[in-house]
């Protein structure tokens, strides 16, 4: 893209599109727009606005387009692979000032948002209406639908219920030109022509700005249950896992804790159980309460052949102790570190036990401390490596030990990225996770829907060769 | 596209492809690849060709693209939209000699299959090793699992588990230019760049030619329990439905059978109560056996404060009965009039009742009799119009109804195709269906992938002007 300079006039002209109240263009108030919660890259945009309508976007993307100014699409900013960062400078566009949601039907089972509806907000109000809306990414509290889409975001409860692209029914989109396009409907079954809305889900904000959603709904669950079970060994774990799921059982999430966070389970299990094991499998069976029920007792027995404890949690006091412990493990972990990089390798199944056990040698190797949490019924993993970015030797042996890490997934025939997407952090791996021709394609759809590139630049591909 | 004449050359460059038996180009031969099951439009290829591996389908390509031949791909032909009719001539490439399972991984729970396995035998396969692949179109028996893909099918099933796209993990796509691109992976959760596997799911054959296919799949279901409920009034059906799954039970399929079908229920169901109802809803839960008893007896409790009958099949035998009725339904129609026109729309659940009293009074004004099955717990309807096309004025009469039918669908918030796709049939509904927008990016996207316009011409939405 061509050199572009942000002049007063062009924030007079967005000032006339937004409002004053809409425009930020001081670096104090930028700041806050400059990184993501990656962490690892900050750059200053020229301006950021918060658009409050559809039409808003679209003039904002007229204006950008016309004069070759770059456009970072941004919701809560809570990606942790540095795609909302304004890598190019020029615009944010913030939807945070978009946040109604427009309605909720009941017997259609589907709702319609706008982008800048934070995730919690919507699921607390479908849960007043009994209904529920899977994808659960940690950054729940934070993070905005536009960017749920966008990254095409998961979580724990994916292993049953699949992630955002399974719930996308319907799309408006606010393409570079400024033009906006509807796509999908209302209806959970829709063959019109080709999927495109699948391509705006999970395109990190680089072919057009998602500016209101349709999703469907499930009926909200009735019950649910908490397993725990503690294990001498990760293989035995994992095995644990497939044998549960071969039988017929899909928990709604099978999440994996290592030793890094048994301190948040003392008091809850037994010390000398926590001081000779390595993994704990935090379970969770939801549906109706019979269901819940059987299929508890049904996990009970399969852990009870392999682990060293099972217990499941006597009510929901004790079963929010247990996920509140497997939730703080990333702050947990940071507060260890000055610096902690955080992977997200996804890995087949059977793999899982392999997985780990080579990337803990890496750890091993390069003497960096590593920790594994993740979602382990879907082979999805986020290992963290702990290191100080100011102690540059230790950096860059932690680097290393990553690389190494994600080329482990890929010859285990895994993937690069499970849930975080590739934005800026994944680039230098994508030609030997992705097959060329695929990215041939990738370049040839950019440039048909935003021929100037001025959709989020730098990001998954644009910079890779670097 | 451009004039091509095929010559004898041609034909023995393909045989040296493919092998001289894995040609056909008689009219004898060739007769069985002009038409598909919508039965509306036939028209003969100019050769057929059989490959038996990628490298094959490949070679294939090389040689249509350099002639700029069209190259229309076909599986088991049951398509209901025309989309397999070799509308343009040149080559049929049936890939039903490319019939393996390569594998079947019960940890991973995913396959991996070539595009011509059947639907059914891949089902065989998996229930022999405790797996379930839910799309369950009627064609099962004779589809084949590229053209699942292809077409993104659906099927009763879909209610609780979605459709084909949904479980495609991985794909491997012969291009128009004979490359082989390879996207995706084994993973359920893969976050590497765009959704491209999703543009080639559900593209008709326009974009790609799909030889290999790696599925998600789930644990067999252990059980599961038919429960069948007579209705007076289509309206009180339709509310049922609803009421249903707002009480926390998603059955695995809700199905719809009017009138028309119900000689098929007489000495399961009492006369009396046939004799003077509308409809009757065909549900299955399927789970564990204790959960499919608790969620049997609440869609029981749900029924019977507003239908006429409830009955719970007793055993496996009763239950296939009463859903041979239910899959009879097309073949039963079938033969009670010359022609049969099969639409396949969808409207949102709370718009099901509207749908089926506005599509009763077109067939009424138009006098032409008209039935409803299909997937009720979806939206999704296959309003069936019996006619006889060499009655012109009756025939006429008919396909108006049909499209008032798909007016009606559009006017209430529904889409053109549920399951069937555009293909040759729905084209001249694209306009009205779609974002002019989008179809001009479906061209766009189809130039980059396929420039000479050499595969599947004539669908979706290139004669959408006739």
């Amino acid at each position: 893209m061509g050199v572009f300079v942000i002049t007063s006039k062009h924030i007079q002209q967005l000032c006339r599109i937004v409002g004053r109240e809409n425009v930020l263009a001081t670096v104090e108030e930028m700041v806050a727009y400059s990184y993501d919660a990656t962490n690892m890259w900050q750059h200053l945009p020229d301006v950021v606005v918060l658009p409050q309508s559809t039409g808003q976007i679209s003039e904002i993307l007229v204006f950008a387009n016309e004069n070759r100014i770059p456009v970072t699409p941004r919701g809560g900013g809570t990606n942790v692979s540095g795609g909302s960062i304004p890598i190019k400078g020029g615009i944010v566009l913030c939807t945070t000032r978009m946040s109604r949601i427009i309605e909720v039907n009941k017997t259609n089972l589907n709702a319609t948002v706008e982008p800048g509806v934070v995730l919690q907000d919507f699921q607390s109000a479908l849960a007043q209406e009994g209904l529920f809306f899977p994808p659960d990414p940690q950054s729940s509290a934070g993070c905005t639908m536009g960017g749920v889409v966008a990254e095409n975001s998961g979580g724990p409860s994916c292993l049953k219920y699949g992630v955002t692209k399974q719930y996308v029914l319907g799309l408006e989109v606010v393409l570079a030109d400024g033009k906006v396009m509807k796509l999908g409907g209302l209806t959970p079954k829709n063959r019109t022509g080709y999927e495109l809305m699948m391509l705006f889900t999970g395109s990190e904000g680089t072919l057009g700005i998602i500016s209101r959603i349709t999703l469907r709904l499930l009926p909200a669950t009735r019950a649910n249950k908490t397993i725990v079970a503690v294990f001498s060994d990760v293989a035995v774990a994992g095995e644990t896992v497939t044998a549960i799921i071969a039988s017929s059982v899909l928990p709604s999430k099978v999440e994996f804790v290592d030793n890094w966070t048994f301190e948040k389970f003392r008091g809850l299990l037994p010390d000398n159980i926590l001081d000779s094991s390595q993994v704990i499998l935090l379970i969770q069976v939801d549906g109706l309460p019979q269901t819940v029920e059987a299929e508890a007792q049904q996990v009970v027995d399969i852990c009870k052949s392999s682990a060293r404890e099972v217990r499941v949690a006597k009510d929901k006091e004790e079963a929010d102790r247990y996920w509140q412990a497997r939730t703080s493990h990333f702050s947990d972990i940071s507060s260890r570190a000055h610096t902690i990089v955080n992977e997200d390798v996804s890995v087949p199944r059977d793999k899982i036990a392999d997985f780990i056990k080579i990337s803990q040698e890496s750890a091993k190797r390069y003497d960096v401390p590593i920790s594994f949490a993740g979602h382990v019924g879907d082979g999805n993993f986020h290992p963290v490596v702990l290191t100080d970015s100011r102690d540059k030797e230790h950096y860059q042996r932690a680097l290393k030990c990553v690389d190494e890490i994600i080329e482990t997934a890929l010859s285990l025939g895994g993937v690069l990225s499970g849930e975080h997407g590739i934005g800026l952090e994944k680039q230098r791996f994508l030609k030997k996770a992705m097959d060329p021709l695929a990215i041939d394609i990738m370049k040839k759809i950019k440039d048909v829907l935003d021929p100037n590139h001025i959709l989020n630049p730098g990001k998954i591909w644009e910079d890779m060769e670097k």
